[in-house]
């Protein structure tokens, strides 16, 4: 069975941030997962970057109105039109998603998984907690292949849908 | 100049978190302040029936197919059919937003806020970390009192659009 | 019970049109209906005129990310960013739609409406032939009278929701 | 350079129809083009079928809540949560369409590409008389070789985005 992997994270990364989702690209299309984003820059990119070079299937949920503004990595891009709106459709599009560092709107597709109950695995992310008590929804990884593995496991078991 | 505030929080809400969502919303109303929120039940019911109750204006962003479906102290209504997919619709056409504790949605809304720098001021809401670092992004107000007037204060300062 | 009820037409409408649609907009105010609108210019823009002069409700469904680029005839509005993907949100908002004349948005707008089955009413719109045969589905109105008080008759007949 | 080609028509189609929509998607996929799809049954599934048996690539864009209400031949989808609300992301991905047959929803894909000046290739679907006047921005093919011809060169020649 296919499975769909999200990877997210900021628009624009730095140096450290960079090969991290490159690795987690190339080791999610070397398990045979289609990995989605949301097709711009950054931790995006990166991710599609290392999926390609593995011969992955990478699918962007692009925000804005063309297809020529998705990173150079997209085997496969959808065109929502919607800004930030497209970010549940990116989420409820994945069986996991892997958050890499990220800024708000990682945060925004974090909660939105939280709240259709779909795995989150991060590296270096956000932590949260609610009116005061920690939440450790957030299922944390300590690197690229605990993080892809993980991924994995919880998108094979979840028959969520 | 009239000002669009939204109230946040979860669809089942505590006996401790009702009247503090009800009054905010009398708050709101009795300011002159639209209230935009979810429209449906819990926090976001208790701050429509605080500000309808004082003639207020309220209007909700329904998720559903339905606008029975919508909370009894709506003044208005628009009927998205996208699910959590209005939650952007709602951020997007607040001016500030007030979140009351809340769960994943609302930490959704206060993610999209926080990326279209949409203040957002909290009553016992969630608190974040990113990457480790304490991210003070949120508001924190001590009452409902507070959470008005600086919701209106920032609301009428920002010239965002 | 009140009534929301849609008109729909281009941004941008010719001097014949524009009177028509300021009279249906005074018509709904008078009936004590909520004209919703897609917000912009043209039929919107006069339609929304017609009702805010006679004291009427005025909703506008914008398109883009500010509420500025609404009309000034507009009482409330909700911001979706989403472009012509606000149609279907404008479309779901109503009990029955008015549409006047109108391009290509309003055609799509009038097919949602027909999926949907929600009543359209048009003043010399479009007609529509599906495999060759005529499509009778929208009701003609012969004038801004009749468009009204079908478009009146017809919300509070449908108990569709 | 790849080009997105979407099919559109009804859910339920009658025997004529389904092996039109088989054959385009066949020749779709021997073009090497990938095909865009609603993802549902009828027309949808007959098109993505004949692709996918040619080893083409098809593409659905889902209007629920979960993959398995896709069609089985479905290369990818994506899950939009948006209902009708997803029928514009279809549009929006494709650089041309072709009708088949078709309903409602079918007619406000092709209003909508209007809209966007995305080209419409139709086989036995709708004709449209706007004010009176007939409009001929539907290209009409007169068989399946035709439609997929006429598609892929106005996909190719345009330089849309």
């Amino acid at each position: 069975m296919v499975v769909y992997i999200g990877v997210i994270g900021e628009r624009i990364c730095d140096e450290t941030t960079r090969p991290v989702a490159e690795k987690v690209g190339r080791l999610l299309a070397e398990s045979g997962a289609i990995l989605v984003c949301g097709g711009m820059g950054g931790v995006m990119e990166a991710a599609s970057r290392g999926a390609m070079l593995a011969k992955g299937v990478t699918l962007g949920i692009l925000p804005g109105f063309s297809r020529e503004e998705g990173n150079p990595y997209l085997g496969f891009s959808v065109i929502t039109g919607m800004g930030e709106g497209r970010n549940i459709i990116l989420v409820r599009s994945c069986d996991t998603i892997i958050a890499i560092g990220g800024s708000y709107g990682t945060l925004s597709e974090i909660a939105l998984a939280h709240k259709l109950n779909i795995p989150v695995v991060g590296i270096d992310t956000w932590s949260l907690k609610r009116k005061g008590q920690i939440d450790n929804k957030i299922i944390e990884a300590s690197d690229e292949n605990e993080a892809v593995t993980t991924a994995l496991e919880l998108a094979h078991k979840t028959k969520r849908r």
